[in-house]
């Protein structure tokens, strides 16, 4: 990839959507309402279904149909064509080439202003794994559950914790979501009672989208193939109800205290227009097992913030800035762990990191440990508004992007934004 | 349903699949290997795709299109539906009914013998859910873990205790299941190790199909309404690699020890069939919360065993005998808990019911009750052999059914069986 390349769309300074980027989405709109894969570049988005005979590659020519109404096939189709496709997409949209260019009639039916796209969920997600991957995040809340002597548990440096979490409430960011009732039981009350949640909270994630051929039943895929089954990733808030999540989670884990929504952010940026944000791995103590043994780096510089709108407000105050690189485990030992077993993994499961939580009071990935469990009411700013837990309308907003200040390139996830409704 | 229906189809007796019953499958024929949707009858499968013509009733004639390769859009179309379906077929199986008895070329096309057809997977499961609501079980396990004092924890009798598991690796009886590689920490080790799972065990659970009209996320399905959401109810075997369980599941739940492959019968059997099965719920104590609470009888009689068959051997070693009877959570109860948060269920989700164990020690579910943690291992009847785990090569069979002395009727789930493959 060129450090200088350039497109004859126009790109706001600071957009996230770079020629650099190119993030697949599925879009809709209100003079087509047919669900159709679309790629984010400024504020337009370029149609795929409109410029389908640009796609001249050996893999995507013989293909086409892998470009419909979601992601999936495209994502099980594999990396080289992947990589076909986006040098295809990079070609068509530089300024160097004129196919598209210098088609005023085909640019009318290729391009469709991103304020005018209804974004939906861009692949049909099978299963969705929640890892638990931050060092900080998982040593934060072990101390307020366990106290700082068994903060990390035994097995939490030796293999990626995670859990199955439920796909079917996973939705797009501009989706609602309500408040949930559920079962709760305080400290010092004697009985549980059936209340609308008080203890409402996010979790700044970052989630990967599986790609390649499934493997078979039986059979894991070793770590050295893993990054062929990696699509992209994007931004997820993993919306948490932390009085639920206390009372029902001993001893199978958190079930209804996160199953009433997830959102994310509709962009996936590849893994390609991340490489060249690629940072040293986290140093693992101790090493990890062979199974889960890279030696390239695969961690990345990805900055990200969560924010707070009040419902009266037009601000979006943040809480916390963090990043992506903190994590200690990598997507790669993640997935490889996943298929350790042998558990088939499809293209279009999703797997989300867990709470990106980083090193210090200002970049941690949820109000459970940025009010210290609601001890500390976290300020919103200059509003004079203070939060230990969500509020009915918050709107709440988890940006992330990569910046190279060297050759000034951006690639950004664009938002992942949605409010709390009141509980019914 | 009239006790004293009669079909022209030859049923051997003892069979699991009389004109009382009417499961559905999805099968295909060497020499049509479509996948389509049949119904048992004794040794027969009725092919749905052959007699479309015949379901004349207002609401099966205007929606044909859903009998197709999976019964998600059946189970989609609700209870009403399911019921005049039951009833056409129940008809045209009658030997009162010539429309099919006296149709000789019909009849070529529309049955296909049990033996000749391979089973799929009923339905796509999008979700699959997994309860503990055995108070046997759940106590059982509660001692050997954390002595008998703490046996069962302060949630369990509030709420049906359950967690998400993973959909892509249930597969249909007769797949077979290759034993895992994992981590596993011995008590008396300093590290873990990664091994293939020493500690192989299965589940003898059952579990029903979500059907209905999906419930708008944030909006609960109240318990009055449930009943038109569960479809029906198959087999399970919920392998289980009981040393990885012990060293991954804390703190979020059972992942890798349970993902490498679930397996269930491949005829749901529905819920109008098991209405004449019918027994008093398990009394609870505290009685449940109002969002939990329903005051008609839905607990089950159903008689259910589990065997290893050796691999050298031609004999089911029956190991245990229980009933689904034993549950202490209705069907009604998990699923009313499930989306009491919003949370939306989707046709053809799974929910399965946890090991079924029984009060007595041959009513137990699974091996680790069964040999209490292998410390008292298992004759397999008169072989000489004893099991604390699986062995490569054991045949895991579950079989169920119910039976009424009075009329004579049998309704029964067939078997979920598989091979246990030794590791790669």
């Amino acid at each position: 990839m060129s450090s200088s390349l350039s497109t004859f769309i126009q790109v706001p300074p600071n957009s996230d959507f770079t020629i650099y980027n190119l993030p697949y989405g599925v879009f809709s709109t209100l003079d087509n309402q047919k669900k159709r894969i679309g790629v984010a570049i400024g504020n337009e988005i370029l149609d795929l279904s409109a410029i389908l005979h640009l796609f001249e590659g050996p893999l995507l020519s013989k293909n086409l149909n892998v470009l419909k109404e979601s992601l999936n096939a495209f994502m099980a189709l594999g990396r080289q064509a992947w990589l076909e496709a986006r040098e295809t997409i990079q070609s068509i949209l530089s300024d160097t080439n004129p196919v598209l260019r210098d088609d005023e009639n085909l640019r009318k039916l290729a391009f469709v202003n991103r304020s005018k796209a209804t974004m939906h969920l861009p692949a049909n997600i099978g299963d969705y794994t929640d890892f638990y991957s931050s060092i900080h995040h998982a040593t934060n809340v072990g101390i307020m559950f366990r106290g700082k002597d068994n903060a990390l548990l035994e097995n939490w440096k030796h293999l990626p914790v995670g859990y199955h979490g439920r796909a079917s409430s996973i939705v797009v960011s501009g989706v609602p979501v309500r408040r949930p009732w559920g079962q709760v039981k305080a400290d010092e009350a004697k009985e549980p009672e059936f209340v609308a949640s008080k203890l409402m909270d996010f979790e700044l994630e970052m989630a990967f989208f599986v790609g390649g051929k499934e493997n078979e039943l039986g059979k894991p895929i070793p770590i050295e193939n893993i990054e062929e089954h990696i699509f992209g990733m994007v931004l997820m808030n993993d919306w948490s109800a932390r009085d639920l999540q206390k009372w029902e989670y001993i001893p199978l884990g958190p079930f209804l205290s996160k199953s009433f929504a997830t959102n994310i952010s509709p962009w996936i940026v590849t893994m390609e227009a991340l490489k060249p944000f690629i940072v040293a791995n986290t140093k693992q103590d101790p090493p990890p097992m062979k199974h889960l043994h890279h030696s390239d780096d695969f961690n990345f510089d990805i900055e990200l913030a969560v924010s707070i709108k009040p419902k009266e407000s037009n601000v979006d105050y943040t809480l916390s800035k963090t990043n992506f690189k903190y994590l200690y485990w990598t997507i790669k030992q993640q997935l490889a762990h996943h298929a350790s077993n042998g558990c088939n993994i499809r293209p279009g499961d999703l797997m989300g990191s867990g709470t990106i939580s980083g090193p210090t009071p200002d970049s941690l990935g949820c109000l459970l440990e940025l009010s210290w469990r609601g001890q500390n009411p976290v300020k919103l700013g200059d509003s004079g508004q203070t939060r230990k837990f969500l509020v009915d309308g918050d709107e709440v907003a988890i940006k992330g992007f990569c910046y190279d200040k060297k050759t000034n390139i951006r690639v950004g996830f664009g938002e992942c934004r949605s409010m709390l409704l009141p509980a019914l």
